[in-house]
């Protein structure tokens, strides 16, 4: 029998259960009491590195993330000598409702390396509670952490306003885009260019490679001096081309924000950013215990009777 | 000199002075202490019926506002034997950034009952505070209600979440359709269905009304039984066909919510929402100023340096 105690299951996903630590992620895409246990522990590790990467449906990011999967394991990790023993990904699809670590749909996508045992794929969709997925994926990211996982990609689904939320929570933030792929990257073009370290031109097989990386340096142009020019990398994720040049790039960007000072600078903000989505959960999660009960009826009952306004009642309601 | 006093600009907005009236509505959509005084005083009285008018941009909504507010000056009031003396119409548009009672747009929008003294249109638009129009929009109607409009129209424009929400607020909602809109009714089908009370289709000259009546008599049967089928009108807003069949099923439709012990059921239930709301609002105000300070950033710091995890420091800082 598996332990269902937060601490005895991160004492065994470190020694390699995959059960323990599919239980643990469990805990914090549901909510509840072992939720907070599993987080109370997951933060005492820091972050591991985290590639986010982001962009439409349809661009090749599963295949992508499955080549990636083989560079960080092969090419020799960040410093070009030591490949990673392990990595993890969180495919995380705000568009499905279900959610889990064992269904098949995983295994599926990413199938060259579904049976490897060094490699840890987990889907996180949407569920109801809390803040949802833009509070369940850092905590999934703090877990895989702290059982030893020293870099997380985390793959999103979509170019909406969530994706880039979580994608942008990454140290390194890869934004994918495909030849003809224009229309869906302009309706989000400021924003996905706020959070790009780096483009990808995935499917560069296909004619008009040329003209996406034109619109992309227009882009970057246009964006103003900033310290780190994204880079823009063609890539054929379905033949392994490029491959090799993005895990460059991604060492590169990495090295950059170490040497920069802005690797701390851009934790803090995380940090401040993720703590205020936690506090707004909490509080509307208190909020919600409020709107049920015999007091917040009471409040109705005065507000229909026209004896206070909703703002005063609400006052009540706080003070209670 | 006008007052800044929401009393006394009560009192003077209730001997008629449009003035007055249009401060208290800038109160309520700003925001503010002022704001709170407003509504104080504009909740001891009970709300206006509102009479909530939705549809996708195009289907004539202005056009057929305007024409409602002739019926209701002019055919007879609710019992077909006293028309209304005066009536407010609130034009929300949650896609424009300006607002204000001035603005020249409003008065050329409802061209034939621009310079009626009896009639006082207001164009209300997204505001950064609080819960913006979702908040504002129930201020406004109680505020109406106040200085002794009976009737309120609340027209908005668009079929999205927010749109929806506000024309549901209404006693009455009429959602208004034309043929060949097919798609945008699509889409919020369900959210639609869900509201409606009536439905209007407009421009009903045009080839294929025949069509959206079947579409929409099939939607409701696959609704299931309620007490209320939701009635169909035809119309023609621009030269005036169906608007009385329109005022005698609104008219139609009062009757039943009022015999039918409804009338109290829903105004119960939108205060219910209506709380919940102020409620989220209020705490959500209180969160960004606990977002900002040396509280905030003391926490920030300590989970930097892994000392707690984000919901300990939320508790710490809703503590303090």
């Amino acid at each position: 029998m598996i332990s269902r105690d937060p601490k005895q299951l991160f004492i065994e996903a470190r020694s390699g259960s995959r059960v323990a630590l599919a239980r643990l992620l469990t805990y914090v895409e549901s909510g509840g009491a072992l939720h907070r246990q599993t987080v109370a522990e997951a933060y005492q590790s820091t972050s591991p590195y985290v590639i986010g990467i982001t962009g439409p449906p349809g661009a090749g990011k599963s295949t992508l993330t499955d080549r990636l999967i083989g560079e960080a394991l092969s090419v020799g990790g960040f410093d070009g000598q030591h490949p990673f023993e392990t990595i993890a990904i969180l495919a995380v699809d705000p568009t499905s409702p279900f959610t889990g670590g064992a269904i098949l749909g995983d295994r599926v996508r990413m199938q060259e390396h579904a049976t490897d045992d060094r490699v840890f794929i987990r889907s996180m969709a949407t569920r109801g509670h809390l803040g949802g997925l833009s509070l369940a994926v850092p905590d999934a990211i703090r877990v895989l952490g702290a059982v030893g996982f020293s870099v997380v990609l985390v793959e999103t689904v979509g170019v909406g306003q969530m994706e880039v939320e979580i994608a942008s929570a990454a140290d390194t933030t890869i934004v994918v885009t495909i030849p003809g792929a224009g229309d869906s990257m302009q309706a989000n073009k400021a924003g996905l260019l706020e959070v790009a370290d780096l483009f990808v031109v995935n499917k560069a097989d296909r004619p008009d490679v040329a003209s996406v990386r034109r619109d992309l340096e227009q882009m970057l142009d246009l964006g103003g001096e900033r310290a780190w020019r994204p880079t823009i990398t063609d890539t054929v994720a379905t033949d392994g081309r490029g491959l090799s040049e993005l895990w460059s790039a991604i060492t590169a960007h990495r090295l950059f924000i170490e040497r920069d000072d802005t690797f701390m600078e851009r934790r803090r903000m995380r940090t401040r950013v993720e703590l205020q989505r936690v506090l707004s959960a909490v509080v509307a999660n208190r909020v919600r215990e409020l709107a049920n009960g015999e007091a917040y009826e009471a409040q109705v009952a005065r507000l229909v009777s026209g004896e206070c306004d909703p703002y005063t009642a609400a006052d009540v309601l706080l003070q209670s």
